[in-house]
């Protein structure tokens, strides 16, 4: 079957997602209405016109669904990615913010790929509708990446995911075997997470708008805030030490959880991605708490919750901010810069190269050490206590010779076109591809905004935003001529 | 054999080398001592200390050669370049510039690994001797590096060389079999370029003096120079075309200039290798020329004289400068910043990734795009009309993650006891990994120097410098248990 074929059945999929987001459309409808905010009338016109083409779009491509295929995949995840980023866009565009509609794009796509970058300045004085809906955004983004990456991108054997196949899909697995039940049980820990979230968040004096729109954007490791200064809004140590928490379990493997949560299985704490990450949040938050320490005159206890907060919330790929840390220092901007790239888990929420593919890299430094002493050696290449067959591991390369090439092809078109020097750009980049939120230096730092790039940065940005969350060859391969022949 | 029974033989053949160096430290001294400058003085005492110590060393470490083994050719390659460069900065570190230890070891090393940074201020002011020790000790890493390259890291198998074997120990090649009539060669063509590269500077003008100097610094790809505007004291656009063809020829595989020069093969300009060196040179001199010429009303010809200069410089990694390309905007900062990682060909005196590794990644990266669609398809990776062992393919990837992994390591290091800026830092290490020469930012950049940085930088950048020439596994794997157990 031609590429081309799947157009249809890919369509159809696609209105009914954007018939649900039409549906979305009116919770905060309903809160701007409870305010007496005419920004409802907006959400509601919104939701009619999406909800009006969505049912018209199911009726026209209505087909016997084709097999499942890779094409089909690749070419799913990527038009439903894409177009309910412009559905979700329209509230915003239509709201009393001004702004492009390739900003409007840009803010949809940084909400459902979970990034947080905002154009948006003000938000303190925005209606509580349009927060909402951002924070709404990350959390449907959220849960929408766990499955995909649980199910759809092990099958697609894309960035080295076939080595968690058998997680989700070894039958002699003995949790929660089937996929319907899998996907229950993700759902109800995530809604689970994000209500205990919520709740703490609430005890700790935040309003419970604000527990609940930064709970959605704790757990889905998004990063948007109602506040623009983030979490230095408030106050309170225990709360950033709360969201740490819920970061963090937003970057472990969401599946691990369910078997800690329902069946008391420890397997979370002996996984070697579960400890790295750990390893990794542990040692940059210690060193960067120690330093500043040592060198700024803080209480200890205030630069580690500092310290802390921010690792996970840029490891994590969440991207919320509790002071501008590029001014602790040097050490801080270059840990914080090299952070972004790194990411969580795979199967969680997180975006960047992902712990794994780390793993993956340091064994294959420590293999081929032995290998130079002892030229006939035959060892594994080994991840936990699998084997890691050669194709995965050039899968996880090829991964990140695309992460690297676009990174410095997309770096050199922000400064050649929209005139930002090389940091901004290149921690731009970066910060979209690794769906973290913030970049380096005045403008887009940890407290600017994308407000101030022209319209073309901000496509590129999108664009690198879907890469990045659909582990750049989905999206990549359509552009390829091998795709769309027979 | 154990590893430590290796140092006596190659301590033997580094006082072999060292008394090599005794004697060249015999030329400088007689141009100063031409001169009437005292500093001859100073390179007499240091070849007699040097002489004296090397001949009791082969006395005391006199002894029947062993088998050369992978541990062996590890050990002898480290020592002899760490041996060396401490040897050869002795007549930087007596002479009457004052600098500590650390920068004479970092000038010395810079010369060697032929990065062609530099800690000195006040060039046009230095006695000749010096200026040429530099030249000299630029001349002679090349030579070594591309013998070590040839014969060495193949055998070594590191990085992917194992790739370029049968270039000069496949039996079935008509161009010169035997090894000692290939050395015998390929010193005849580099002496000869050098030469050639001489006569041509002094016709355009320049002193003889200074043709010598930068022709040595040219055909290795070094870019020391005798004045502290570098090429930009020499106001003559044919002078930096005459530089720019003469550092392409130290960019591309010397054995293949050899082919060309004596039998008329033109293998050269069919090489994948090559073909690739010239298009990222070609692509990038014009996009940079075009860019100034539409932007700053500069002539044409003046523009790309100048890009295709520095463009060169930077890919062939030589390190000269024409001008001070980082206020040509943002987007010649980051051309420059990323060409500094790029490097030239295998089998030449170029340092950084290199380009058969460039092109190695994208045949993975093409390849993978028809096995994502066509999962059951059996490809070969190919480079050239050669297929890419998966053991070369990981020895490459192998080399770029301990490339990449130590640059980040280093820069941070860099950032936290040093305090410089992530800019400075990362581009200072980049540069002196790929032996380049300029960085980026107000201190290290085209129009500055190294002499700012405190001796800690000092330090980490000459170990940089030394990773970096010697493919780092090279280096690395010295610092692992294995390799010292039986």
């Amino acid at each position: 079957m031609q590429a081309v074929q799947y157009l249809r059945p890919t369509l159809y999929i696609t209105c009914f997602f954007t018939l649900v987001m039409a549906a979305a459309m009116l919770i905060p409808a309903a809160v701007d209405l409870y305010d007496r905010h005419l920004d409802w009338q907006v959400f509601v016109a919104s939701a009619a016109v999406v909800a009006g083409l969505s049912i018209l779009g199911i009726v026209a491509t209505r087909h016997p669904m084709p097999r499942f295929t890779v094409r089909f995949g690749f070419l799913m995840t990527t038009v439903l990615w894409v177009v309910t980023a412009i559905v979700c866009a329209l509230p915003f565009y239509f709201s009393e913010v001004r702004i492009t509609f390739a900003e409007a794009v840009f803010e949809s796509m940084s909400g459902l790929t979970t990034t947080g970058s905002t154009i948006l300045v003000g938000l303190d004085r925005l209606p509580r509708g349009i927060l909402l809906w951002r924070a709404m955004l990350q959390g449907i983004g959220g849960i929408g990446i766990i499955a995909i990456g649980l199910f759809l991108f092990p099958f697609l054997r894309i960035g080295g995911m076939q080595l968690f196949r058998t997680e989700s899909s070894d039958r002699s697995d003995k949790i929660m075997p089937r996929m319907i039940q899998i996907t229950a049980a993700l759902c109800g820990i995530y809604l689970g997470l994000i209500f205990l979230c919520a709740f703490a968040y609430a005890v700790l004096g935040m309003t419970p708008f604000d527990a609940i729109t930064h709970a959605l954007a704790t757990v889905s490791t998004g990063g948007v805030s109602t506040h623009d200064a983030s979490f230095g809004a408030f106050d309170s140590p225990a709360i950033l030490w709360v969201a740490s928490f819920f970061m963090m379990t937003g970057g472990v493997p969401l599946i691990l959880l369910i078997g800690l949560a329902f069946h008391r299985r420890t397997a979370l704490f002996r996984d070697v991605q579960v400890r790295t990450f750990f390893g990794i949040i542990v040692f940059s938050s210690l060193a960067l708490a120690l330093w500043r320490w040592w060198g700024d005159q803080h209480g200890f206890f205030d630069a580690l919750t500092h310290a802390t907060f921010n690792v996970v919330s840029v490891v994590t790929t969440t991207g919320f901010v509790s002071q501008d840390y590029t001014v602790w220092g040097p050490l801080s901007v270059g840990i914080f810069f090299f952070l972004t790239f790194v990411g969580g888990c795979s199967g969680s929420t997180a975006g960047g190269i992902k712990i794994y593919r780390l793993v993956i890299l340091w064994q294959a430094l420590s293999r081929s050490v032995q290998r130079l002493l002892y030229p006939n050696s035959v060892v594994p290449m080994r991840y936990g206590d699998r084997v890691v067959e050669p194709e995965v591991f050039e899968s996880v390369v090829v991964f990140l010779i695309a992460f690297v090439g676009l990174i410095v092809v997309m770096s050199l078109l922000l400064c050649t076109v929209s005139g930002l020097d090389l940091m901004t750009s290149l921690s731009g980049v970066a910060t979209a591809f690794c769906n973290v939120g913030p970049g380096i230096g005045p403008l887009i730092g940890p407290a600017g905004t994308f407000a101030p790039l022209d319209d073309f940065a901000t496509v590129v940005l999108t664009v690198a935003m879907l890469l990045g969350r659909l582990e750049i060859m989905t999206v990549l391969v359509l552009f390829t001529g091998a795709f769309w022949r027979s």
